[in-house]
Protein backbone atom coordinates (compact mmCIF):
# COMPACT_ATOMS: atom_id res chain seq x y z
CA UNK A 1 0.00 0.00 0.00
CA UNK A 2 2.70 2.47 1.21
CA UNK A 3 4.39 1.35 -1.99
CA UNK A 4 2.09 2.15 -3.99
CA UNK A 5 1.36 5.38 -3.08
CA UNK A 6 4.94 6.22 -3.70
CA UNK A 7 5.10 4.81 -6.83
CA UNK A 8 1.95 6.61 -8.08
CA UNK A 9 3.56 9.99 -7.34
CA UNK A 10 6.50 9.30 -9.49
CA UNK A 11 4.44 8.05 -12.46
CA UNK A 12 2.45 10.91 -12.24
CA UNK A 13 5.65 13.21 -11.21
CA UNK A 14 7.15 11.82 -14.75
CA UNK A 15 4.05 12.03 -17.16
CA UNK A 16 4.01 15.99 -15.90
CA UNK A 17 7.51 16.81 -16.01
CA UNK A 18 7.09 14.99 -20.13
CA UNK A 19 4.31 17.28 -20.97
CA UNK A 20 5.64 20.51 -18.93
CA UNK A 21 9.33 20.36 -18.01
CA UNK A 22 10.21 21.29 -13.94
CA UNK A 23 9.65 24.61 -13.42
CA UNK A 24 5.73 24.74 -14.74
CA UNK A 25 5.20 21.55 -12.43
CA UNK A 26 4.26 22.20 -8.77
CA UNK A 27 3.95 20.22 -5.77
CA UNK A 28 0.08 20.55 -5.60
CA UNK A 29 0.12 19.78 -9.60
CA UNK A 30 1.48 16.33 -8.80
CA UNK A 31 -0.56 15.89 -5.44
CA UNK A 32 -3.53 16.19 -7.85
CA UNK A 33 -2.36 14.07 -10.30
CA UNK A 34 -1.22 11.71 -7.99
CA UNK A 35 -4.33 11.49 -5.90
CA UNK A 36 -2.22 11.11 -2.73
CA UNK A 37 -2.79 13.32 -0.16
CA UNK A 38 -0.18 16.20 0.40
CA UNK A 39 0.51 14.20 3.70
CA UNK A 40 1.54 11.34 2.12
CA UNK A 41 3.20 12.93 -0.32
CA UNK A 42 5.98 14.73 2.39
CA UNK A 43 6.10 11.64 4.33
CA UNK A 44 7.36 9.54 1.39
CA UNK A 45 9.59 12.38 -0.09
CA UNK A 46 10.64 14.97 2.65
CA UNK A 47 12.83 16.62 0.00
CA UNK A 48 9.69 17.64 -1.80
CA UNK A 49 9.44 18.63 -5.21
CA UNK A 50 13.05 18.34 -6.11
CA UNK A 51 13.27 14.26 -4.56
CA UNK A 52 10.03 14.01 -6.31
CA UNK A 53 11.59 15.07 -9.90
CA UNK A 54 15.17 13.37 -8.94
CA UNK A 55 13.24 10.04 -8.26
CA UNK A 56 11.05 10.03 -10.92
CA UNK A 57 13.69 10.53 -13.26
CA UNK A 58 16.17 8.05 -11.62
CA UNK A 59 12.99 5.34 -12.11
CA UNK A 60 12.47 5.95 -15.48
CA UNK A 61 15.85 6.03 -16.65
CA UNK A 62 16.00 1.98 -16.15
CA UNK A 63 13.62 1.28 -18.44
CA UNK A 64 15.57 3.85 -21.55
CA UNK A 65 18.61 1.42 -20.66
CA UNK A 66 17.10 -1.56 -21.87
CA UNK A 67 16.28 0.00 -25.06
CA UNK A 68 19.16 -0.22 -27.48
CA UNK A 69 20.27 -3.39 -26.54
CA UNK A 70 16.42 -4.91 -27.00
CA UNK A 71 16.76 -3.13 -31.02
CA UNK A 72 20.08 -4.39 -31.77
CA UNK A 73 19.62 -7.78 -30.31
CA UNK A 74 18.93 -9.33 -33.61
CA UNK A 75 21.67 -7.32 -35.87
CA UNK A 76 25.20 -8.29 -36.69
CA UNK A 77 25.85 -5.39 -38.67
CA UNK A 78 25.87 -2.13 -36.76
CA UNK A 79 25.48 0.10 -39.55
CA UNK A 80 22.07 -1.60 -40.38
CA UNK A 81 20.81 -1.83 -36.67
CA UNK A 82 21.65 1.80 -36.05
CA UNK A 83 19.72 3.02 -38.73
CA UNK A 84 16.86 0.51 -37.21
CA UNK A 85 17.27 1.94 -33.89
CA UNK A 86 16.33 5.76 -35.34
CA UNK A 87 14.06 4.02 -37.65
CA UNK A 88 12.21 2.96 -34.76
CA UNK A 89 12.18 6.15 -32.33
CA UNK A 90 10.99 7.77 -35.44
CA UNK A 91 7.99 5.52 -35.87
CA UNK A 92 7.16 6.00 -32.33
CA UNK A 93 7.52 9.32 -32.36
CA UNK A 94 5.39 10.29 -35.23
CA UNK A 95 3.03 7.32 -33.70
CA UNK A 96 2.26 8.91 -30.52
CA UNK A 97 1.63 12.40 -32.08
CA UNK A 98 5.30 13.28 -31.40
CA UNK A 99 5.21 13.13 -27.29
CA UNK A 100 8.29 13.91 -25.34
CA UNK A 101 10.25 10.58 -25.58
CA UNK A 102 12.76 11.48 -23.29
CA UNK A 103 12.35 13.63 -20.14
CA UNK A 104 14.99 13.10 -19.16
CA UNK A 105 16.79 15.31 -21.98
CA UNK A 106 13.82 17.58 -21.75
CA UNK A 107 14.49 18.34 -18.07
CA UNK A 108 18.08 18.15 -18.02
CA UNK A 109 18.34 20.79 -20.44
CA UNK A 110 15.99 23.35 -18.57
CA UNK A 111 18.09 23.12 -15.04
CA UNK A 112 21.79 22.27 -15.64
CA UNK A 113 22.46 25.93 -14.77
CA UNK A 114 20.18 26.51 -12.03
CA UNK A 115 19.45 23.23 -9.86
CA UNK A 116 22.70 21.55 -9.17
CA UNK A 117 21.50 18.27 -7.52
CA UNK A 118 19.01 17.66 -10.12
CA UNK A 119 21.88 18.56 -12.84
CA UNK A 120 24.43 16.06 -11.23
CA UNK A 121 21.02 13.43 -11.32
CA UNK A 122 20.76 13.87 -14.89
CA UNK A 123 24.59 13.61 -15.13
CA UNK A 124 24.58 10.07 -13.23
CA UNK A 125 22.17 9.04 -15.51
CA UNK A 126 23.58 9.84 -18.50
CA UNK A 127 26.72 8.28 -17.72
CA UNK A 128 24.76 5.19 -16.38
CA UNK A 129 23.38 4.80 -20.04
CA UNK A 130 27.18 5.25 -21.48
CA UNK A 131 28.92 2.91 -18.87
CA UNK A 132 26.01 0.17 -19.72
CA UNK A 133 26.25 0.42 -23.36
CA UNK A 134 29.99 0.78 -23.12
CA UNK A 135 29.18 -2.95 -21.45
CA UNK A 136 27.31 -3.85 -24.08
CA UNK A 137 29.10 -2.85 -27.22
CA UNK A 138 32.26 -4.24 -25.58
CA UNK A 139 30.56 -7.88 -24.97
CA UNK A 140 29.70 -7.50 -28.43
CA UNK A 141 33.02 -7.46 -30.04
CA UNK A 142 33.80 -3.99 -29.86
CA UNK A 143 36.95 -2.38 -28.49
CA UNK A 144 36.44 -0.31 -24.97
CA UNK A 145 37.48 3.24 -26.82
CA UNK A 146 34.72 2.82 -30.03
CA UNK A 147 32.45 0.91 -27.51
CA UNK A 148 32.35 4.43 -25.38
CA UNK A 149 32.28 6.43 -28.65
CA UNK A 150 29.40 4.39 -30.08
CA UNK A 151 27.49 4.53 -27.04
CA UNK A 152 27.99 8.41 -26.32
CA UNK A 153 26.87 9.23 -29.87
CA UNK A 154 23.94 7.67 -30.35
CA UNK A 155 23.05 8.79 -26.67
CA UNK A 156 23.27 12.44 -28.04
CA UNK A 157 22.37 12.14 -31.00
CA UNK A 158 18.57 10.47 -30.36
CA UNK A 159 18.35 13.28 -27.54
CA UNK A 160 19.36 16.22 -30.38
CA UNK A 161 17.34 14.17 -33.22
CA UNK A 162 14.32 13.84 -31.12
CA UNK A 163 14.67 17.92 -30.04
CA UNK A 164 14.64 18.91 -33.06
CA UNK A 165 11.82 16.92 -34.07
CA UNK A 166 9.43 17.46 -31.27
CA UNK A 167 9.95 21.15 -32.23
CA UNK A 168 9.33 20.66 -35.72
CA UNK A 169 6.35 17.99 -36.01
CA UNK A 170 8.79 16.40 -38.05
CA UNK A 171 10.74 12.77 -37.89
CA UNK A 172 13.05 13.55 -40.44
CA UNK A 173 16.16 14.80 -38.18
CA UNK A 174 16.14 11.63 -36.13
CA UNK A 175 15.66 9.56 -39.97
CA UNK A 176 18.57 11.40 -41.26
CA UNK A 177 20.90 10.83 -37.75
CA UNK A 178 20.35 7.20 -38.19
CA UNK A 179 21.27 7.21 -42.14
CA UNK A 180 24.26 9.14 -41.15
CA UNK A 181 25.43 7.55 -38.38
CA UNK A 182 24.22 4.14 -40.39
CA UNK A 183 26.63 4.82 -42.91
CA UNK A 184 29.74 5.59 -40.62
CA UNK A 185 29.21 2.37 -39.11
CA UNK A 186 28.59 -0.13 -41.96
CA UNK A 187 30.37 -3.02 -42.04
CA UNK A 188 30.99 -3.23 -38.27
CA UNK A 189 30.80 -6.78 -37.29
CA UNK A 190 28.72 -7.09 -34.02
CA UNK A 191 29.23 -10.50 -32.22
CA UNK A 192 26.61 -12.27 -30.26
CA UNK A 193 28.23 -12.42 -27.09
CA UNK A 194 26.01 -9.57 -25.22
CA UNK A 195 25.91 -10.77 -21.57
CA UNK A 196 22.10 -11.65 -20.76
CA UNK A 197 21.54 -8.84 -18.72
CA UNK A 198 21.39 -6.32 -21.13
CA UNK A 199 19.64 -8.62 -23.87
CA UNK B 1 16.11 55.70 -27.42
CA UNK B 2 12.43 53.67 -28.13
CA UNK B 3 14.73 51.05 -30.00
CA UNK B 4 17.70 50.51 -27.36
CA UNK B 5 14.54 50.05 -24.41
CA UNK B 6 13.17 47.31 -26.66
CA UNK B 7 16.50 45.43 -27.10
CA UNK B 8 17.59 46.00 -23.72
CA UNK B 9 14.56 43.83 -22.71
CA UNK B 10 15.55 41.22 -25.40
CA UNK B 11 18.94 41.07 -24.39
CA UNK B 12 17.81 40.40 -20.54
CA UNK B 13 14.96 38.03 -21.15
CA UNK B 14 17.82 35.92 -23.41
CA UNK B 15 19.92 35.83 -20.99
CA UNK B 16 17.26 34.89 -18.06
CA UNK B 17 16.37 32.18 -20.57
CA UNK B 18 19.37 31.04 -21.23
CA UNK B 19 20.24 30.27 -17.68
CA UNK B 20 17.02 29.34 -15.91
CA UNK B 21 14.42 27.85 -19.25
CA UNK B 22 10.73 29.35 -19.81
CA UNK B 23 8.87 28.95 -16.60
CA UNK B 24 11.29 30.04 -14.35
CA UNK B 25 11.58 33.33 -15.53
CA UNK B 26 8.67 35.88 -15.10
CA UNK B 27 7.98 39.24 -16.32
CA UNK B 28 9.21 40.53 -13.48
CA UNK B 29 12.48 38.99 -13.55
CA UNK B 30 12.81 40.83 -17.00
CA UNK B 31 11.78 43.71 -15.96
CA UNK B 32 14.33 43.75 -13.25
CA UNK B 33 17.16 42.51 -15.13
CA UNK B 34 16.61 44.65 -18.18
CA UNK B 35 15.98 47.92 -15.62
CA UNK B 36 12.34 49.21 -18.05
CA UNK B 37 9.61 49.97 -16.40
CA UNK B 38 6.88 47.82 -16.32
CA UNK B 39 4.95 49.77 -18.66
CA UNK B 40 7.60 50.35 -21.16
CA UNK B 41 7.81 46.54 -21.39
CA UNK B 42 3.82 46.19 -22.02
CA UNK B 43 4.33 48.96 -24.73
CA UNK B 44 6.95 47.43 -26.48
CA UNK B 45 5.99 44.17 -25.88
CA UNK B 46 1.69 44.01 -25.54
CA UNK B 47 1.89 40.23 -26.10
CA UNK B 48 3.76 40.14 -22.31
CA UNK B 49 5.74 37.15 -21.72
CA UNK B 50 5.38 34.86 -24.65
CA UNK B 51 5.71 37.43 -27.18
CA UNK B 52 9.01 38.93 -25.40
CA UNK B 53 10.28 35.17 -25.29
CA UNK B 54 9.33 34.64 -29.11
CA UNK B 55 11.13 37.31 -30.37
CA UNK B 56 14.56 36.95 -27.95
CA UNK B 57 14.92 33.86 -29.06
CA UNK B 58 14.09 34.82 -33.12
CA UNK B 59 16.60 37.92 -32.25
CA UNK B 60 19.88 34.77 -31.31
CA UNK B 61 18.78 32.83 -33.62
CA UNK B 62 20.18 34.72 -36.11
CA UNK B 63 23.37 35.08 -34.69
CA UNK B 64 23.82 31.45 -34.43
CA UNK B 65 23.22 30.95 -38.16
CA UNK B 66 26.27 32.51 -38.82
CA UNK B 67 28.70 30.18 -36.85
CA UNK B 68 29.02 27.16 -39.27
CA UNK B 69 29.70 28.84 -42.29
CA UNK B 70 32.30 30.85 -40.70
CA UNK B 71 34.19 27.76 -38.90
CA UNK B 72 34.24 25.79 -42.04
CA UNK B 73 34.97 28.83 -44.10
CA UNK B 74 38.90 28.21 -44.69
CA UNK B 75 38.41 24.17 -44.58
CA UNK B 76 38.22 21.84 -48.27
CA UNK B 77 37.54 18.74 -46.20
CA UNK B 78 33.57 18.54 -44.86
CA UNK B 79 35.30 15.96 -42.21
CA UNK B 80 37.82 18.00 -41.64
CA UNK B 81 36.12 20.93 -40.89
CA UNK B 82 33.60 19.19 -39.14
CA UNK B 83 35.90 18.12 -36.23
CA UNK B 84 37.23 22.09 -36.13
CA UNK B 85 33.37 23.01 -35.58
CA UNK B 86 32.94 20.26 -32.93
CA UNK B 87 36.36 21.17 -31.40
CA UNK B 88 35.27 25.06 -31.17
CA UNK B 89 32.30 24.34 -29.71
CA UNK B 90 33.88 21.52 -27.05
CA UNK B 91 36.58 24.84 -26.47
CA UNK B 92 33.58 27.62 -26.06
CA UNK B 93 31.48 24.84 -23.68
CA UNK B 94 34.68 24.06 -21.83
CA UNK B 95 36.03 27.92 -21.33
CA UNK B 96 32.37 29.23 -20.15
CA UNK B 97 32.39 26.54 -17.69
CA UNK B 98 29.35 25.16 -19.16
CA UNK B 99 27.10 27.51 -20.00
CA UNK B 100 24.25 26.98 -22.49
CA UNK B 101 25.36 27.48 -25.29
CA UNK B 102 21.85 27.62 -27.16
CA UNK B 103 18.84 28.62 -25.36
CA UNK B 104 16.63 28.13 -28.23
CA UNK B 105 17.27 24.41 -27.98
CA UNK B 106 16.69 24.32 -24.03
CA UNK B 107 13.19 26.20 -24.25
CA UNK B 108 12.39 23.93 -27.12
CA UNK B 109 12.57 20.79 -25.12
CA UNK B 110 10.56 22.49 -22.45
CA UNK B 111 7.60 24.11 -24.49
CA UNK B 112 7.22 21.72 -27.18
CA UNK B 113 4.26 19.96 -25.86
CA UNK B 114 2.64 22.68 -23.99
CA UNK B 115 3.51 26.31 -25.95
CA UNK B 116 2.02 26.00 -28.99
CA UNK B 117 2.82 29.31 -30.33
CA UNK B 118 6.65 29.18 -28.92
CA UNK B 119 6.89 26.13 -30.15
CA UNK B 120 5.89 27.13 -33.50
CA UNK B 121 8.72 30.03 -33.14
CA UNK B 122 11.66 26.95 -32.22
CA UNK B 123 10.43 24.77 -35.37
CA UNK B 124 10.74 28.27 -37.37
CA UNK B 125 13.99 28.91 -36.10
CA UNK B 126 15.14 25.23 -37.08
CA UNK B 127 13.81 25.53 -40.08
CA UNK B 128 16.00 28.37 -41.12
CA UNK B 129 19.35 27.11 -39.98
CA UNK B 130 18.42 24.39 -42.08
CA UNK B 131 17.47 26.00 -44.87
CA UNK B 132 20.62 28.26 -44.62
CA UNK B 133 22.86 25.58 -44.10
CA UNK B 134 21.54 23.35 -46.91
CA UNK B 135 22.15 26.70 -49.13
CA UNK B 136 25.54 26.71 -48.03
CA UNK B 137 26.47 23.29 -48.55
CA UNK B 138 24.83 23.26 -52.04
CA UNK B 139 26.93 26.24 -52.83
CA UNK B 140 29.69 24.42 -51.61
CA UNK B 141 29.55 21.45 -54.05
CA UNK B 142 27.26 19.06 -52.05
CA UNK B 143 24.02 17.82 -53.83
CA UNK B 144 20.74 19.23 -52.32
CA UNK B 145 19.91 15.86 -50.28
CA UNK B 146 23.35 15.43 -48.72
CA UNK B 147 23.71 19.42 -47.87
CA UNK B 148 19.97 18.91 -46.15
CA UNK B 149 21.31 15.53 -44.43
CA UNK B 150 25.02 17.53 -43.46
CA UNK B 151 22.81 20.50 -41.58
CA UNK B 152 19.97 18.72 -40.77
CA UNK B 153 22.57 15.78 -38.55
CA UNK B 154 25.39 18.56 -37.57
CA UNK B 155 22.44 20.70 -35.92
CA UNK B 156 20.76 17.96 -34.22
CA UNK B 157 24.47 16.45 -33.12
CA UNK B 158 25.50 19.79 -31.46
CA UNK B 159 22.04 19.92 -29.63
CA UNK B 160 21.74 16.72 -28.17
CA UNK B 161 25.88 16.65 -27.48
CA UNK B 162 25.38 20.32 -25.64
CA UNK B 163 22.44 18.65 -23.78
CA UNK B 164 25.05 15.69 -22.53
CA UNK B 165 27.80 18.47 -22.00
CA UNK B 166 25.91 20.61 -20.00
CA UNK B 167 24.25 18.05 -17.66
CA UNK B 168 27.64 16.23 -17.19
CA UNK B 169 30.19 18.99 -17.32
CA UNK B 170 32.34 17.48 -19.80
CA UNK B 171 33.21 18.03 -22.96
CA UNK B 172 33.77 14.20 -24.11
CA UNK B 173 30.10 13.94 -26.16
CA UNK B 174 30.65 17.21 -28.14
CA UNK B 175 34.43 15.81 -29.16
CA UNK B 176 32.87 12.61 -29.59
CA UNK B 177 30.05 13.34 -32.00
CA UNK B 178 32.94 15.92 -34.11
CA UNK B 179 35.06 12.60 -33.97
CA UNK B 180 32.26 10.20 -35.50
CA UNK B 181 30.93 12.32 -38.27
CA UNK B 182 33.88 13.61 -39.09
CA UNK B 183 35.21 10.13 -39.81
CA UNK B 184 31.57 9.71 -41.71
CA UNK B 185 32.49 12.60 -44.11
CA UNK B 186 36.11 12.41 -44.40
CA UNK B 187 37.27 13.27 -47.63
CA UNK B 188 33.90 14.59 -48.79
CA UNK B 189 35.17 18.21 -50.65
CA UNK B 190 33.87 21.10 -50.59
CA UNK B 191 34.47 23.72 -53.30
CA UNK B 192 35.00 27.56 -52.28
CA UNK B 193 32.04 28.42 -53.98
CA UNK B 194 30.04 30.10 -50.64
CA UNK B 195 27.81 33.12 -51.53
CA UNK B 196 29.32 36.04 -49.93
CA UNK B 197 26.39 36.59 -47.29
CA UNK B 198 27.02 33.07 -45.99
CA UNK B 199 30.83 33.47 -45.79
Amino acid sequence: MARSTRESILVAAGELLRCKGYAAVSVKDIVTASGAPIGSLYHHFPGGKEQIVRESLLSAAGAYALLIPALLAEHEDLGVGMRHVFAQAADDMATTGFANMCPIGSVAGEIADSHESLRAATAAIFASWIDGGTTYFAARGLDDAAARQVTTTVVAGLEGAFLLARAMRDVAPIVEMGNVLGARWAGVRLTSGAPAELR
